[in-house]
């Protein structure tokens, strides 16, 4: 039958293999197959929000050493609409980017940037910021709209709760999005080339977000992110939600934390059995003259930096440290060039790639612990946007 | 003795060879030799202002088929300071730009750009728009600024009148140049590497221009300017201007107008003997989402261009246009995302040293009358900047 071809066309499409399994953690490095080449993991994704990654070309970015992009639905819908996206020929095409992609459902975006109209059982409404049009998201539209743009892996149209909320709100959040990710399943068109992910919610309540993780998984979808977190919490609190989630996710599937970047969040979450992540930090820094350096935030407009004539790291074989040193970029950055926002941007995302790569290489050695055990420690400093 | 080695010197540093002459108009096509590379003509060249070519890095820039690039001595003295580009190893060395480099010199900006405190004929005290200080420029300071830039090719310090502007201020402010001249020959500590060209004045009035130019050549620099143009008159009179000026300008030495780029004032400029030209013209442009193509210019933002699919220019192999269709950069440029800026950044550059770089191959094969004589018919239509 049709679907079972779907099935074993979308089971070779989106192989994933553990290539090695840490023997002290439930660290892994796997190799995750999409119609557009293999993401080798643990891996960290940079955000490309309206089909750019912000001030990098797709060459300086496959440089970086990215192999998945994400994009957002929420975005793209507003400008330019999915619809000239597919007329292009997929985000792919439209980007310049022939790796493979992700596109996130607009959940998050809609319950955060929007100015809300309504929350029902059908979906949202919340009006346009462009022009103030009411515009309706529901989990069929998400998947029609994600359907259309034709990224690699989409993601399942979820409520996310804010950060606090009662018990009682995250519990009806959980129940919403596991209602509303079988409506996406039911209106995904493209399962034999776009993986539709499962989103874990449940806030800082374990057992809600247990419960929600043992729930998803008898959907048996080709892969589960674990979403609601570095939304203002501590980041113990992401340290716990993880541990307490990741394990009960299938060790045969991809496993994503939604919205994390940051070192120390990261290597406790690859101990928990996290593969893949992503954050606009790498990007967001550099806009504002910050570099991620070692496992450090540097200010490039601090007078430190103006007679500095190193390179920003010199250990680093990325294009803005092979070719320019720190006090260019102070100057940059104090002139308010472009240039220093592109060339912090390919460092910082290559930093970021680079620590994941890295961590990656170690497991497949079994050194995870021995090489990255110092991060391990949860820290009580609440992780910054 | 010393002086005599550094003229043999400069004069093998500064080697300028005519490659062919047109045999109907004053066009050449000439090699003129730097200590960073030869400069091949007629050649565009883009304006690096603050040690970077807007929104583009430098291997950008190469590939754009960019030789010499400008960069400018006002602004590189507020930001950073000609120190710590000194320190630095120089300005090839602090922004990577490892071809042939000309620095203007302040003069232009001081009259333009500040908030003017006093013309003097010892100099000229401005206020700093970045913190009030009072700042003086003097023929000396603007050379010794140079100087410590290690462009190769460094400009005189001259008064540049307004336009419209009265004769006898016009008149005042050709002499001053040339006692100013004379002043930056005297201030310049780097004859043997960096070559310093005079600058003809003399607004709107052919014989005044004619005059000042016979004196400069009396000085026998190793490069000429024609300055002051391109500040508001209309297109013809940049036209009148050059042919009545650049006949006078010594044939084997490069003849350089300053501030134009745009396509029939260029034309008519070589047809008069012009070498270089440097504006910031396509950087510009694409800062407002505009595009040079083909000797037109189009606005990427427009409705038009929202389901173009093609290339901006099928014919244009710049990465810009190898790679990304008008589609994508109209959503680009109504996301306002640097991007757009970027690849537009990269094709205007491309599109205008490619335009020049045509005319030097129909000059070499003289055709050029032939391939660029309807360019030749001057324009009513101002000039924008
Ligand atoms: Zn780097
Ligand atoms: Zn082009």
């Amino acid at each position: 039958s049709m679907d079972r071809q779907c099935a074993v066309a979308s089971l070779t499409a989106f192989q994933f293999q553990i290539d090695r399994q840490c023997s002290q953690t439930r660290g892994r490095a796997c190799s995750f197959h999409t119609p557009h080449g293999i993401v080798e993991t643990p891996r960290f994704m940079p955000v490309g929000t309206l089909a750019t990654v912000k001030t990098v070309t797709p060459a300086q970015l496959r440089d970086t050493g990215a192999q998945m992009v994400l994009s957002n639905t929420y975005h793209l819908h507003l400008q330019p609409g999915e619809e000239i996206v597919a007329k292009a020929g997929g985000l792919h095409r439209f980007m310049n980017w022939s790796g493979p992609m992700l596109t996130d459902s607009g959940g998050f975006q809609v319950f955060s940037l929007s100015e809300l109209r309504k929350i029902e059982e059908r979906g949202v409404t919340f009006r346009s910021p462009r022009d103030g049009a009411v515009i309706e998201f529901t989990p069929e539209r998400s998947i029609r709209i994600q359907n259309a743009l034709g990224a690699d892996v989409i993601m399942a149209f979820d409520e996310c709760p804010p950060y606090p909320a009662e018990r009682k709100d995250v519990e009806a959040a959980v129940a919403r999005t596991y209602r509303w990710l079988e409506r996406c399943i039911n209106a995904h068109e493209r399962p034999q080339d776009q993986a539709l992910f499962g989103i874990v919610q449940g806030g800082v309540y374990l057992d809600l977000r247990q419960q929600a993780a043992r729930d998803l998984v008898q959907l048996d979808l080709p892969g589960y992110a674990i979403g609601g977190v570095s939304v203002g919490e501590p980041s113990e609190e992401i340290h716990r939600i993880v541990e307490a989630t990741a394990p009960l996710l299938p060790a045969h599937k991809p496993r994503y934390l939604m919205g994390v970047g940051t070192y120390r969040e990261m290597v406790q979450a690859i101990a928990a059995g996290i593969d893949l992540f992503d954050c606009v930090i790498p990007t967001r820094l550099a806009r504002h003259g910050a570099a991620l350096v070692k496992g450090d935030r540097w200010n490039l407009k601090n007078a430190q930096f103006r007679e500095d004539f190193q390179p920003l790291d010199e250990d680093c074989n990325c294009y803005c440290c092979q070719n320019f040193s720190r006090a260019y970029l102070n100057h940059l950055i104090r002139s308010r060039e472009i240039l220093g926002y592109t060339l912090l941007s390919i460092h910082n995302i290559t930093e970021l790639v680079r620590f994941t790569t890295r961590i990656r290489e170690a497991i497949l050695s079994d050194r995870f612990v021995e090489e990255f055990g110092h991060w391990l420690q949860p820290s009580a400093v609440p992780v910054s946007p």
